[in-house]
């Protein structure tokens, strides 16, 4: 499994394609950019959902669905949206397909569209069309609406899970009746995901506000959680934003208020999606494979027998399902894989390889001896423990783990987090150290860009809270009173 | 709420239309024939999703997710396939928009691509062409996927949930080794399915296998559960297909066998829609708005409050409270609805007509008293109960509720199902009585269309276990050695 299989330090990037495929996460399909996620990358995918989804309903959100379809015209309501997103995307022009005269199936030009249908790349327009209807007095505010969907954006250059034609997301879509109330809304949606990341993913994420160059396209205020991968490349990995009220102005949202008077509604949108299935593969994995944090792993205990007949086998059996009893009443899932046309040391790679967080092996040594072989994939150790209340040192040892993966990711950012001062410290960091470069600049759209093209790297965040600092910018020299965060990102 | 809402007994289909709408379900679009699922709809499907979700699971599939799109070619490879779905779709023609010289937004001529795609009606082609890269040798067998997707046919006549141009469902595709494997499979999903809609949904359902005429496009064989709605209406619920190997042959997906030779995969596929929720809602409502099974209801208990002034709320609201925890203990979903905004009256309309299975209405007597009231959404029923051990009280209630709404539901469909046995009662039972019509056929496509064609009554099923039985067609007068299911149908 792990024999031809690159190292992150010969090539990152193709360690990463051939990871998520051959750990069977997703593989491309016979359609150009569209993935194919696997039963073993959606089974994270879904405990993400589960998790999130959970999250939403507690901060008092509900679900409902939008159509995948939105009228052309819809786009070009939103002066800023039309830019972003009616560019690159699929669009439907027919309904029917029909058989030729040479018996081919051809489209059928009679059944031509009078609009064009866009298949949704985000559903702000369409969205806020629907609420058009169900919004008429304060009474009917505040709409606390997600959404689990798929979208489609036609990007040219596609990477697994980072960058796809076809991906899955949530998007959540929110209508108040002040500004107040909708930029709380803003920031208690980036509050979730950041827990969401550190909790449940383990990994770190700074907080912060996107520049105007690189917020939504139709938002007044952008905010992100940016999280670093370990080749010192940024992810951005969620995003909450503050519409303010250019939607409702664009599809004529009202209100009437409590003193009467017609008012337009305040809005929201935030997102995440299958990108993280991304960010969470690059965050922990090695050389070995897969390193998943227990709370996201499908299979979080996997039992191996070590026998050498049937009789062996049938005795190590009675015990592992004891065993593997005893920890499922402790909610952690466990995989008893008692399977015949495999060996242990192939079982013992193959789950190194998928990440599952603890491996227990049990041979006939361990029945007369009552241990356990215990071994951990964050840091490969091996250990033997006694069968005796083996369920609380497995649970134990599950928190462990998930708590090690973050700090190694944390102290993994705190490592690659440079301060600079001048333009060829600057440079330097970006160009042979990667990482988080903080770093002083004017404020101005022309200086980020001008920065980009000569380096690549983007503004990608300039953190919430951040310390003032005076202090010239790094590539103008003119004054600043904060440092902000660049990085090369995915 | 209630007041301008029409009777079924007046325009059934109406009645539907209006309930569907006014109970916050679902709403038509902007989109021709794309629906809104409303958050109170949204919690239904949810709770559908996960009843069905984990009968899955614990059969033995896994969650998947293939492309939206499907390239046209992929159609044409199973012949009887592309008649059935690749005739009525969405095509995707560009990839591109751009602002033309006046300003407007068009289509980019040049972003054509080359092969169209079709947004899927169903995803048995990118699928099996999927499946060619899994599957090498037995080991590989068997694959027992699920995936929950949206899908669009281009419905002319669409009808919310019953109908909808784009519609959720999920679509189960598995790969087998044997023929008897994947037959054995077909059945196992349609006993699902009917377990599903029996104990979570209350409606009782007939299995049986559809005529060549109705299977599906590409299957040797279509198993179904039929329910009945109120108006005599058949309503198909699922479908479980035994696909031989028609789709392993159309993409060439072959796998070694044990004894090293090379054959076929046997394959299956069945799905289930949100057209669940029109049969819900077709089942068991009526007059007064919803009726909602409580295992699919996404409030079970709601408690209203009676008062006079502040004061008296705020004791109310103790106890209310304190019979809310009790209620949850039991893992039943309560609302305690204190809300000022609405008056006590309007609060009962609305929870009558949202279909939420028990009230509990709590005023100052009930306080002195120790007693709370309870009302039925079923029966209608009002009682007064003892505070004391109410949570176990309400759980037996819902029990009771959802047993009484099977049974009635049942009673209704022995009520409504007749035997015939000539031509004229067969057309009197279509025509004045609706229900099931028990009538010989004689097992010719060539009667059952002109049976169609006459009556607009079609067989719905020929019943598994069906008993054997000398007869003769009520439209040929041929033989016949077993009745089948005729009704008009959704």
């Amino acid at each position: 499994m792990a024999k031809d299989f690159t190292k992150r330090a010969d090539n990152y990037s193709q360690w990463y394609n051939e990871l998520v495929i051959k750990a069977d996460l997703a593989e491309n399909s016979a359609v150009r950019g569209c993935m194919v996620i696997k039963p073993y990358g959606y089974a994270i995918w879904e405990k993400m959902q589960a998790a999130l989804d959970k999250m939403f309903k507690e901060t008092g959100h509900q679900n409902a669905y939008f159509p995948l379809f939105i009228p052309k015209s819809f786009f070009t309501k939103e002066a800023s949206h039309v830019e972003g997103f009616a560019k690159e995307c699929a669009v439907v022009t027919h309904y029917r397909l029909k058989t030729d005269e040479n018996g081919k199936i051809v489209v059928d030009e009679t059944a031509k569209l009078e609009e064009e249908l866009i298949v949704r790349p985000t559903s702000e327009t369409i969205i806020w069309d629907t609420y058009r209807n169900w919004i008429q007095s304060y009474r009917d505010l505040p709409i606390l609406v997600n959404q689990w969907a798929n979208v489609v954006r036609w990007e040219m250059r596609t990477r697994l899970f980072l960058r796809t034609a076809e991906f899955l997301w949530q998007e959540g879509h929110t209508a108040h009746a002040t500004q107040d109330e909708a930029l709380e809304e803003t920031r208690k949606m980036l509050d979730v995901y950041a827990t969401f990341a550190e909790n449940f993913m383990a990994v770190p994420v700074l907080k912060g506000v996107k520049t105007a160059n690189e917020r939504f396209a139709g938002a007044i205020e952008t905010f992100c959680i940016e999280a670093l991968m370990q080749d010192g490349k940024a992810l951005q990995a969620g995003t909450s934003h503050f519409l303010g009220q250019n939607f409702a102005k664009a599809f004529d949202v009202k209100f009437l208020t409590k003193e009467n008077k017609q008012e337009y509604v305040w809005a929201t949108s935030w997102g995440v999606s299958t990108r993280l299935m991304g960010a969470l593969v690059m965050a922990h994995s090695d050389d070995n494979g897969l390193v998943l944090p227990p709370k996201l792993a499908p299979i979080q205990v996997v039992i191996v027998p070590i026998y050498k007949n049937d009789e062996q086998l049938a005795q190590i059996s009675l015990k592992a399902e004891e065993i593997k009893k005893a920890i499922e009443a402790k909610g952690i899932s466990v995989k008893y894989d008692n399977r015949d046309t495999y060996k242990p040391g192939w079982k013992f790679a193959e789950y190194e390889f998928k990440g599952v967080p603890l491996r227990l092996a049990l041979g006939p040594r361990d029945l007369e001896e009552g241990t356990i072989e215990v071994a951990r994939r964050d840091t490969m150790e091996k250990a033997i423990y006694q069968q005796i209340d083996i369920e609380n040192k497995v649970e134990h040892l599950l928190e462990s783990i998930q708590n090690n993966l973050y700090q190694k990711a944390l102290n993994f950012r705190d490592m690659s987090t440079y301060k600079v001062d001048n333009w060829d410290e600057f440079k330097d960091a970006i160009e042979n150290k990667g990482g988080f470069v903080l770093a002083h600049w004017d404020g101005t759209t022309e200086t980020e860009l001008k920065i980009k093209e000569e380096t690549k790297a983007t503004i990608r965040t300039i953190p919430l809270n951040n310390p003032k600092e005076n202090g010239k910018c790094i590539f103008s020299g003119k004054p600043s009173t904060q440092r902000v965060v660049f990085a090369k990102s995915y």
